[in-house]
C-alpha cells in the first residue's frame, strides 16, 4: 500500500500520535494531542450553570471553543480576539466539536451542569479539527472521572469513546491522516468522527477541485476506522483505562 | 417502500419541488426553489471585483451568502442584522453554499469577475440549506448565460450540475428529503451535495443522537442519488436547457 | 392634472397597490404590500414577553423591524447581517414604522404582550418605507384578530387606521407616489403617515436640492389625503372589513 | 397668546438664546449654541479628502456627527462608545444635521474636500437637535470664512443661512420652542428647518399619542417662521455679518 | 531652576489651573478642571445598583469612564462611538482614574452604591489624564457632599485627597506639568498620582526614546510632589474645605 | 531577608525562571518563558509591511499582541475572540510589551519591516505582562539573528536587553516576584521594566489598598534590579552570547 506521500508515509499510515493526559494544571481534565507536528491543547472545565435552554432540566451540556495561536501557523494568521470576531471557519469546527463529544455523552446522567472544552493549536500542520476531537474525549473523560472521585457522579457518563481522522484523495489515491503539505493539494478532503464501536457520528467530505466517485469515498471510510481504531486504544491509555 | 412519515409520504419521495426561474427583477441570474413548504429566493449578482486574493489572476470566484427572514420560521428568530452578526450556523451554510456552486464552475473560464449568490429563506420547512444549492445553480447559470447573451463570454463556464438533498434516519429508516417535523426527530441527518454525473461534491452526515452503522448511510446516499436525478432534471428545464 | 412623469402616471396618480393578506404561512398576521415594483413582506409576531420598562405595567407595544434583501435593488447592497450592523437609514425606518403603528394601536388594551412587525422588503422602487407602515397595518390587524379569535382579547385593539405615501416635487410639479426613477431625481421628497380619519401622525419632508415654498408643500399634503383615502380602502378589504 | 407653560413662556416665545462664536481653540469653526439649558458645542474641521463616492468629482461635503455626554441629562445615560454603537436616535440626529448643512452648501463651489461638522451636548434641556443645527450653521460658516482669508475660497459658498426649531402642542395650545418639561408630555412635537428667506429644509412633525389635525400643524408652522427669523438674526451677529 | 521649554515655564511651574466646582447643572458633583489649555469636565453620578461582584457585599463602587470630544485635538479625532470601541489608550486611562479615586474612598463607609465618573475632554493639550484625576476628586467629593446633606451618609467617606501631574525629561532637563508640545518630544514621561499626605498612589514612568536613570527619575517624584501639594490646595478652596 | 510567603521564598529570591529558546517550530523567533508555574509562549513573526505611518520613512516597528488561553487560570475566563473584544487589561498589557520592546530597539537599523510579538499565557500564576516582556526579548532577538544570518541585516539591531519583573509589598515587606497567591493579597504592585544597563524603560506601581511611602517603593525597585540582573543573564544564555 505504498503512496507517493510528502511524508513518505503509507496511504494507511498515521502521523506519531501522542495524548498526554493532565498537560493543564488548573483544568479539571486536559489533554495535549500531538498527531505529527498539529498540537492541540484541549482543557476540559466544569461549570455549575447550564445555558438557558437546559434550566431546570436535570440534563447537563457539553460545549467546545476552538482557536489557534497567531504563531501556530506556517506564516502568522490575525488573532481573532483582535478582530473582534471568530471567523466561520472558527465556528464551524467548534460546533463540530461540541456535536462529537455530545453523541458519547449521556446528559442526563451527567447531571445539571456544564463542562466547557477548549481546543487551542498551539502549532498546526493539518488535521487540527480531528486532533482536537481525539483529545477532547480524553479531557472530557478526565474531567468526568474527577466528578465520579468526588462522588459527585456514581459513574463517567460516557457511552462510548469517540475520535476522529482526516482522509483525503492525494494524487489520486486515498489516504490517511492529512498533513498540512497533503492537504493544501489533496483533490478531496473527508473527515471521519467514529465511535469505539465503529458507529458513525459524523462525516464531512469534500471535493477540492473535481467530484470524486463512491469507490475513493468507500476506500477513506475504510482507512478511517483503521485509523480510529489505532486512536482509541491510544484514549484508552490515556484515561488509565 | 412504506415509511412512517409525518407527511405520508413514501421513503424515497419527495416533496413537490418547483424551481422558478426569473423571480427576482433586478438580479442578472434568479430562481425561486420550493421544496414543499420551504422557500428559498435564489439570486446571482455579478461584481467586476473579484476578492483580492485573486486580482490579476485572471480568474473568477463565486461566494454565496444566506440568511432567513425572522418570521420565516415557525417562531420568529432574531434578526441577525439586529445582533449584529451572523450566527455559525449561518456561516456555514453559506460558506457550503459556495464551495458546492465552485466545484462545477470553471474559475479561469469565467474571466477574473464575482458572482454574489444570495439565498435568502422566505419560509422554512427543513432543507433550506439543500434548497438552496439547488436554486443557486439555476440562478448563477442564468447569470452566466446573461453574459453569454451580451458576447462577454463564449459560453456557460459551468462543467457540471450540482443540485443537494438531505436525508435522514427516522424512526429507524432511511428517508429522503426531510421536512421540519421530521429534521427534529430524525435520529440522523445527512445532506448530499452531486453532480449531474452522481460525483460526490459534498456529504456531511451527522448523528443527532445515536450514532448509525454504514448501512443506513450507504441507504441514505443511494436515496439522495434518486431525488438528485430529479432535482438536476428540473433544473434543466428551469435553464431553458 | 397631468405630469411628466417617467412612468406617465397623472401627478395624482398612485401606483398600482395591493395588500395580500396571509401571504405568510407561519406568522400570526402577514400582507405582501406591493406599490407598483416595490414588494415587502410584513408579519406580525405575536410575544408573550414586553420590553423592561413596561413589565408589570399591563401595557403591551407594538415594534418594528426593517430589512431589504441584498439584491432588492437595482444593484445589490451589501447584508447588513454581514457587515455587522444596520445602517442609520434602517434604523430611522424602523423606528417611524414602530412610531406609526402605536399611534392608533390601544396599548393598554392590548395587554402586556409585544407585537413585533417585520417588514422585508423582497423588491425595492421606491417607496419602501410607506409600503412597510401601510402593509404592517393589515398584519397588526391581523394578529390581533388572531387573538380576538383565540378569546385572548375581547376586540381589536386598534383605534384607527394608519397608513403612509409619499409624495414629492419633480420637474417643479407636487406628485403623489414617488417611484424609484422620479425619487431619485426629484427636488423635495415628504412621507406622509395619516390615519383613517385624516389625522396626522408624522410628516417628514425633506428638500433634496433647493428649499421649497409653503405652497408646494400644501399641495403635497392635499395628494397624499387623497392617496391615504386610497390605501385605506384597500386595508378594509384585506383585513375583511 | 398666554400659555400655561411650566416655564411661564408665552405660546411665541423662544428661550434665551446666545451662538457663541470661536468657542473652541483649534476647531477652524465653532459656535457653543445655547437654547436655555441646552447647551450644544459646535465644531467645523476642514479634511482634505472627501468620501469615496465624489473623488476626482470636484465636489465636496458636508457631514455631521452628534453626541451627548453622558451626565448632559438629568440621570446618566450609558455612554455611546463603551455600549460599543450609536443608537438609531443618533444617527437619526446626525443624518438630519447633515442634510440641513448641505441644503445651504454650495458642494461645487466650496472645492473637493470635506467639512465634519461635530455637534456634541454638553447639557441637555430639550431641543438638542434644533440647537445642533443652528449653531452648526455658525460653525460651518467660520470655518468657511477661514478658507476664504487663506485665499483658498474667493467666496463663502453658503447660499442662505439655515436655522432649526421645534414647535409642538403642549395642553392642546401650539407653542414654540419645548424645553425638556414640555417635550416629555407634550401631544405632539414637530421640528423645522428653514432657511433665512423662510424656504422648508425639512419638516418633522409627529404625534405623541393622538394624532393631530391641519390646524394645529399649520399654528406650529407659524411660530416656527417666526422663531426662525430670531434666530437667523443671532446667527448674523454670530458670524460678524 | 531655569528651563528652555516652550511655554517659557520654570521647570518646576505648573500651568495656570483652575478647578471650577458645580459646572454641571445635572450631575451630583462636577468640576471643569483646567490646567492651561487643557479642559477635562468631570461629573460624579450617583447610582443605586453596584456592580454584580459586590451585590449583598455592603460595599461599595467607584468607576470612571474618558472620551475626548472629537475636535478637543490639535487635528480632528475619531469619534470612538462612531467607530463602535474605546481605544486600548481611552480604556487604560479610565481604568487609571478608577483606580486613584478607589484608593481614597472608604469603599465600605459610602454603603451598596456606585459613583460612576465621566471626564470627558473638551480640549486638549496634554495632561488630559492627570487633569481628569485632579478634577473627579473635586467632583467625586461633591457628590458624597449631596449624600451626606441629604442625611444619607454620615460624612463624607474619603480618607485622603488624591491629585496627579506629570513629569517629563525635557532636552534633558526634568519638567512638571508637561503641555503638549514638550510631551510629543519629551524623551521620557511620568505621572504620578499621589495623596494629599503625601502618599503613592499610582506611578506610571515610560522611556519615549532611551531609557533613563534614578536621578531623574527621583527628580521627576520631587517636582511632582511639590506640584501635588499645589493642586491638593486649589482641591481644598473647590469643595468649600 | 526572611519573608513570611505563600511560597516560602525569601523577599529577594524570584521563581524558577527559564528562557526556553526555538519553542515554535514556524516562528522566525520564539521562546517559551517559565516563572515558576506561569508560563507564556513569545513569538515573534517578522512581516514585510509597516503600519501605515512608517510607509517609506526607512523605518521600522516593533508590536506586540497578549492573550491567555481560556483555561490558563485558575478558573476558566471568557474567551476574548468569542466574546468579540479585547478587555482593557489585555489591551494596557500588549501595549506596555510593544512599548518596552521598541525602548531597545533602534528602528531605523531595523529596515522597513514589522515584527510582531505574540505573547501567549498558556498557564497563568501571576506576573504574566513581566514573563511576556522577558520571554519577548529573546523571541525578538531570535528573530533578528535569523535576519542576519540570511544576510538581511548587517547586525541585530537591538542596542541593549530589555527584562521585566514585579515587585510588591506583602505583609508590610517589600517582595521580588509575586506569584498569585501573594498578588491577590499585596498592599501595592509594581512592575518594572529594566534594561541590561540597569536603565528605567517603564516604572508601573500601584497601591492596592492604602498609599505607600518612598521607602518602601525605593526598596522595590532595588530588589527589582537584582532580579533583572538575573533574568539578563538566563537572556544571554537563552540567546547564545
Amino acid at each position: 500500500m505504498a503512496a507517493d506521500r510528502p511524508s513518505g508515509r503509507n496511504a494507511d499510515k498515521m502521523r506519531d500520535v501522542s495524548l498526554e493526559p493532565g498537560f493543564a494544571k488548573y483544568a479539571e481534565g486536559s489533554c495535549l494531542a500531538r498527531f505529527g507536528d498539529t498540537h492541540v491543547l484541549c482543557t476540559a472545565s466544569i461549570e455549575d450553570r447550564v445555558p438557558p435552554f437546559l434550566r431546570n432540566s436535570g440534563s447537563g451540556w457539553v460545549t467546545a471553543e476552538y482557536g489557534m495561536l497567531p504563531r501556530s501557523t506556517h506564516t502568522r494568521t490575525d488573532r481573532e480576539a483582535a478582530r473582534g470576531k471568530q471567523s466561520g471557519r472558527t465556528q464551524e469546527i467548534q460546533r463540530l466539536i461540541g456535536r462529537s463529544l455530545r453523541a458519547v455523552t449521556d446528559l442526563k446522567a451527567m447531571g445539571e451542569r456544564q463542562i466547557k472544552v477548549d481546543c487551542d493549536v498551539l502549532q498546526a500542520d493539518g488535521g487540527t479539527r480531528t486532533a482536537s476531537i481525539t483529545g477532547s474525549f480524553v479531557a472530557l473523560h478526565l474531567a468526568f472521572q474527577k466528578l465520579v472521585q468526588l462522588g459527585t457522579l456514581p459513574s463517567v457518563p460516557l457511552i462510548d469513546h469517540v475520535a476522529a481522522v482526516s482522509c483525503g484523495i492525494y494524487k489520486g489515491t486515498p489516504v490517511l491522516d492529512l498533513d498540512y503539505a497533503e492537504d493544501s493539494s489533496a483533490e478531496a478532503d473527508a473527515n471521519f468522527v467514529l465511535t469505539g464501536r465503529a458507529g458513525i457520528v459524523e462525516i464531512q467530505a469534500t471535493a477540492e477541485e473535481d467530484p470524486f466517485g463512491d469507490e475513493p469515498f468507500f476506500e477513506m471510510l475504510k482507512l478511517a476506522r483503521a485509523g480510529i481504531a489505532e486512536l482509541v486504544d491510544l484514549q484508552k491509555t490515556a484515561i488509565g483505562g
